[in-house]
């Protein structure tokens, strides 16, 4: 039976920035928590846009021409195909994407989480 | 140029309740404010989960079986096929699904609203 999700209560499960956690799906998508502390990598999508919601603390999201600036309430979707450098400052997040969407989309490299429930 | 969305700031520019409004895309999903007071009406979507993330107030998502309840940071997605009937209490909710779902599903009647862009 499908339960409702507290966002919170998910995020408190994680321990390490930039180690996500699939909370829910919708249809094909990922429903995904995640915190953010310092940079992640540069990287892009080639198949999806990416859907970052801001629930806490404060999101850099760069790309290569201007810097996208995410308080709590903001999102922002990043285009399919745009090269984009998350870097947190203590923020907590929703993201949405396609199931089987890799974190670090081409860039791969040692940064690239598993896809997990909590 | 893509922007970021304040959701607050989307929703001050609504001015009642069940009159949803677009504020992104992500890809083929529409990303949609709305605010809720009162009940809505019982309605299913056949080809598709809906997502709702309460961002103020309290939402009940009435179903034939049971409510779900939720509060500021707690989200439900709604199975496809699944009777449901939001009734809010001065909520504001983000909602996403596939562009050209209508808001009152299988039900249609009045309450349906055009798909708008805000």
């Amino acid at each position: 039976m499908e339960t409702k999700i507290n966002l919170a209560e998910k995020l408190a499960l994680l321990d390490a920035p930039y180690q996500p956690g699939i909370v829910g799906m919708l249809n094909d998508y990922k429903l995904v928590v995640v915190k953010t502390h310092g940079e992640f990598v540069w990287h892009k999508h080639d198949d999806t846009d990416d859907f970052f919601l801001v629930l806490s603390g404060h999101l850099t999201i760069q790309l290569r021409d201007r810097d996208v600036e995410l308080d709590p309430g903001e999102l922002f979707v990043v285009p399919r195909g745009v090269e984009h450098c998350p870097k947190g400052d203590h923020a907590e997040v929703l993201l949405i994407e396609p199931a089987g969407t890799p974190n670090t989309g081409d860039a791969g490299g040692e940064r690239t989480a598993p896809e997990r429930r909590i």
